[in-house]
């Protein structure tokens, strides 16, 4: 992992200065995580490769960069592979003006209708039905009374006085097993409490919690998977601590995935197996369209939908 | 097509006894097609294993019964054939009382909450990638300030003074073609068309552009298919001409849908054209879970997920 800028101290008042500062050390982090994920995961095309159960040759990730007509844009990166069936890993950053409508739902939008929004966002589904399915996200969000980032053609009216502005951190890991296996999930979920443990921000109690419950697939009242951790508007008095935990579960997500790949990956698999696979990822459609909170205001709000279904399983059955 | 029990004079005030005979009769006649079209369909799965193209048994539709705890329930046919690969035709006859969110979104709900729903619901997802997929569906709506149905355990407070209530009809029919075919659409727009102009309620430039706009995938800019018609709020001065449009609707794609399927299920296909069909039908899933009200109003308020689900298709990908 490469070194991060030196992070200033933290100020009381959130001035544009350090909202700058804080928008562009986070981006940056965002993509240097990306970069060691993507190299990480094609070190495992080679393992794979090297396995008589993978056919072909490894695969590699082809990167796309896309623009967004308000502001910003991003990079998806995909990869299909031998063992990564399909894997998309997205990094954007994003800002503009809350609609008129998006205003009145969010808690605060009327007074705070502008935002800036950078994270990374990862789905993994693995050609091997013993190997989890994962997915990984971690975002930074800042809201103002007015434009975060200049934007061009801009009709917004600035209010007098002191700029307002609000910032905040998201995200978590979770992993998605077709056949429980206590083994792997108690790994996964022993890294992301220890993470936890080591920073003052993060409850992992609470974040275990909050992903149960926010993953769980309401109308089949069942869970999409085998859980993690999840957390919202992650806001303490320390910006630096925040971001620390922040880019440490950035980190555990990079340590202990391909972890778990190299344990399950050489088990042998059946037309059965796959079967049960491609019907647990049925299960995992329905969560995305139905449910999901970033896939549903992307696809709503105009966003990219090439990045945004990049999440989607290469194959789903409803037999 | 077995005869119907003979209306009565529709009478100005839409009475208790007037809603009970709505109720009946298009119940009635919703169970009348329904088993009307699972014969054509099944009849449909012999001329298929007659061609060389179908290995295997002709299907035959197997019968689910389900209860709703609030009140009413309905019945769930599922085919899995030969030229119907899955085919789910659903009947059902539901009541109860809108939740306090809903009545607040529904215009008008405020002031009727109680409400009554039957109808027939059709999706097709055929073998050959030639035939088209298809869509059907055609309900009775009635909503009321005191429920239309007497419930079990109602905690409802009943208004003081006379009932009020309303009804209207809703339906359509829509193709989903893998590859274009327009001699195929033709006929297929071409029966609807004098089907709407037999009937005084039917107006079809204003249906079909409703199906037009409803069956829209707004994130990928494109249509779910090829059209056909879309009607809601169907209440003219006159009950029994919106019913026997409503009716004829049905009638028409009994007649004309298996006529289609005869003309294309002879045509020979490719696994690139089983491939294109797969990709089509993810746009089918995206445009369900994502958009139809049906879809989402049933699994957002508890109804089964089984019957609601039976019109995804049987296999999806997103390579």
């Amino acid at each position: 992992m490469s070194a991060l800028p030196k992070p200033q101290e933290t100020t009381p008042v959130l001035t544009p200065a350090e909202l700058t500062r804080r928008r562009e050390t986070s981006s940056f982090w965002f993509r240097m995580l990306r970069d060691d994920i993507c190299d990480a995961f094609e070190q495992l095309e080679e393992e794979a490769a090297a396995i008589g159960l993978y056919n072909g040759k490894p695969g590699r990730f082809k990167r796309t960069h896309w623009q967004r007509e308000e502001g910003g844009g991003g990079e998806m990166s995909l990869m299909r592979g031998l063992a990564f069936e399909k894997v998309g890993v997205n990094i954007s950053g994003v800002w503009g003006t809350f609609s008129e409508q998006f205003r009145r739902e969010m808690p605060g939008g009327e007074k705070m209708p502008c935002f800036f929004a950078t994270g990374i966002s990862l789905v993994a589904h693995m050609a091997n039905p013993h190997v989890p399915a994962v997915h990984m996200n971690t975002r930074f969000i800042a809201t103002g009374d007015r434009p975060v980032v200049a934007e061009r053609n801009s009709v917004f009216q600035e209010p007098p006085g002191e700029p307002s502005y609000k910032s905040w951190f998201g995200g978590g890991a979770d992993l998605t097993p077709v056949f429980e296996n206590k083994e792997i999930e108690s790994q996964f979920h022993g890294a992301f409490r220890a993470t936890c443990g080591r920073h003052t921000p993060g409850d992992y109690d609470k974040y275990k919690k909050w992903c149960d419950e926010y993953f769980f697939i309401k109308h089949r009242g069942e869970a999409r998977g085998a859980g993690g951790i999840f957390y919202d508007y992650l806001v303490s008095e320390d910006w630096e601590a925040d971001f620390a935990f922040t880019q440490d579960v950035g980190k555990t997500f990079l340590e202990i995935y391909p972890e778990l790949v190299r344990q399950t990956m050489q088990t042998p698999w059946s037309e059965e197996d796959r079967q049960a696979q491609r019907l647990k990822r049925a299960r995992y459609v329905e969560f995305n369209l139905l449910y999901d909170r970033g896939t549903r205001f992307g696809l709503m709000t105009g966003g990219n939908p090439e990045a945004i279904l990049m999440s989607m399983p290469p194959e789903a059955v409803w037999p």
